[in-house]
């Protein structure tokens, strides 16, 4: 695949600005007619129905879209009042004047990991940053999201999980919102990032635009270093039905979402829905079963939509189960071996029997320990080599002193 | 099933004296010859082999035990120390002196839930407080579990899931240990339990000793308003043995298990893997990924050992699902409705459109939300309606000020 023509960018702009996200009937048409047809279709350069090829048609049929109905004509409606201003060339000029580009499935760096939406696939992203390093491929990519109004905990948590993230060479995908979002970008910069990006911030508005506005600095920073991607083109606010869109972008580019803290309802549960519905694994971290800001994870957890995470190293196990099999992931919680591991039944019914101060006769310790007397002489033997039993004078035994 | 004979009672208070818990030849063999002939064979007045039955040494041979094999010879070895000092009236006049009594599975008060056990079911049950209630039936207990040294938080989380599970008119068991054990305890008798027994404590030695010494004040108590039981007579120790046998009790008499707090290796874990292998639920409290009490329930939850549960309605639903048919565990966590809840998406994206301050001229909105201007007409006419969108004197349209 060659770099896309100017052409394709123009009609893809342009298609951006017309149709809403995922404005189903928009998507179709493209899907049935190609994006130069459909633009022309959305413009009104050619009338829906009595021009459409058969084809087209079928294929709008096909997604449930009467060519000729309602469905379309209505679309044309709600499109006709956006193909007045329509300038391609000139959202294409700002966002390069940004120090960014426009991003279409028919460029090579196109991630592949966005075909899994389908019909529901971004028509192009508009982006600002540095693409020299092409978009992060899915398998070493994580989302991490959450509440806006994060506790300290669920920032520590987030910016814990981003860190070890990137350390281990994997890229950090957000919204750039406040709270675990920030966190989340914050602590992917801070780690920096050598081999990768360390993060990408999808935005529900332009990316001329950072938004929140307390998130300036943050997002600028995102800019430079990482990358702030939209489908929407440079001066569109972002709208509520623009942020829940937007977040079936953060969750198709990560191998993994993870939810770090979120209300009982809210936005990141819309993300953690979305990875779901596209076969992506979900993560959440556990919190205060006394904190609000946790209850939206336990959810998930509860009703297993999600699997239980508690640092990097689980959701990069998540994220790829091959590279876990190998068991690298479970060595850090080997705990100190207990002075019992490893004994049989027996002996440990033994050691069980044998007094700390004054020694008891072998005797005495079958009984008490539920053993045969020829059972415990072997079984002390074996006590005595590991350190545990010792026998004083009297030929009487008792637990090691060490 | 009438009142048990004494007979019955002396000879199962007998073997639980000879027998380790969960002596699988023991079991065996009780499981094969009865308890009468066990005893005989145990006791060595009958020689083992030669003088079994043939139905016997089939029945041994069915759960791998060679009757004339090492396996009888070296059992008849271990149990032969305790035979000589074996005083079973003693014992039960200890118990009764206690104000408690033997249960045994003979009795028509024996609870059912232990019969999952199979051939790991105890022999009997020495008790010690008010049986008068008999022992809560299955589906309305709940085992509450977790570690000795446990924080401020699993404290609180234990008490009041306890609490809510004795409010409800459930049972808590537990094992009577520091920690979650004894807070969990602690609750129930606090919160009293009008129908039902409040709490049971499953001692891992005799029930006449307070173990551990700091919970003698506690086990008192459990003991005067709850019952405690044990498999093994008075006066035997607590050994390590012991109490990892004792968990598959306390998570057999469970329809639940909740494990509040655990660190990566608990005996709290011990009690949750003997309630799955029974086929009972397992619930684990979530916590900070950053206490090391709670990664072992990280870990149950992380590998789907166990269900998420943040307070006593969810232990609840869990332990009972055609209850939580009905839907009113849900319904404490429903949220305000939100201002947008119940738009279409329509009147979402002109909602999104409309400016909260200067108005806007109904062209303009439809250019904005990317809507048709008859859209935008009639979404306006709704909005209005809702008190979300007001005209000002130009028919300019905004947000409503309410």
């Amino acid at each position: 695949m060659n770099s896309p023509r100017l052409d394709q960018l123009l009609t893809r702009a342009a298609l951006s600005r017309v149709f809403e996200p995922s404005d189903n009937v928009g998507l179709a048409l493209v899907a049935a007619a190609g994006p130069v047809d459909a633009l022309r279709v959305a413009t009104g350069r050619v009338r829906a129905g009595a021009d459409l090829s058969r084809e087209v048609t079928e294929v709008l049929a096909a997604f449930g879209i009467p060519a000729s109905g309602n469905s379309v004509a209505s679309a044309l409606e709600r499109w006709a009042p956006r193909v007045q201003d329509l300038s391609p060339e000139r959202d294409l000029a700002t966002v390069q004047r940004l120090g960014g580009e426009l991003l279409i499935p028919e460029d090579p760096r196109w991630p592949e990991a966005l075909r899994g939406l389908e019909l529901g696939m971004p028509l192009c992203l508009w982006t600002r940053g540095n693409l020299s390093r092409g978009i992060p491929e899915l398998r070493r990519t994580a989302a991490v999201v959450g509440s806006r109004d994060s506790t300290g905990y669920g920032a520590s948590a987030a910016g814990d999980i981003a860190a070890g993230l990137v350390t281990r060479g994997w890229t950090v995908v957000s919204g750039g919102a406040y709270g675990i979002d920030a966190q989340a970008h914050r602590a992917a910069l801070a780690t920096g990032g050598v081999e990768q990006i360390p993060t990408i911030a999808v935005m529900a508005g332009g990316v001329d635009r950072y938004y929140p506005a307390g998130n300036e600095d943050l997002l600028r920073e995102v800019a430079r270093c990482g990358l702030l991607l939209s489908e929407v083109p440079p001066g569109s606010s972002p709208t509520r039905w623009r942020f829940l869109q937007r977040n079936r972008i953060i969750a198709a580019l990560g191998a993994v979402t993870v939810v770090v803290e979120a209300r009982w309802r809210s936005g990141a549960l819309n993300t953690a829905h979305h990875a779901a519905a596209l076969g992506r694994e979900v993560g959440a971290v556990p919190g205060s079963v006394y904190s609000a800001n946790s209850a939206g994870c336990h959810r998930l957890l509860r009703d297993g939509s999600a699997v239980c995470v508690t640092d990097a190293a689980e959701v990069i196990e998540l994220g790829s189960p091959i590279d876990a099999a190998d068991g690298a992931a479970g060595t850090a919680h080997e705990g100190p071996r207990a002075v019992h591991d490893g004994l049989t039944i027996e002996d440990m019914l033994l050691l069980d029997a044998l007094p700390l101060r004054t020694g008891s006769p072998v005797e005495k310790l079958a009984s008490v320990a539920g053993l045969s007397v020829s059972s415990v002489r072997a079984g002390l033997a074996r006590l005595e080599l590991e350190d545990l039993a010792a026998r004083d004078g009297q030929g009487k035994w008792r637990r090691s002193r060490t």
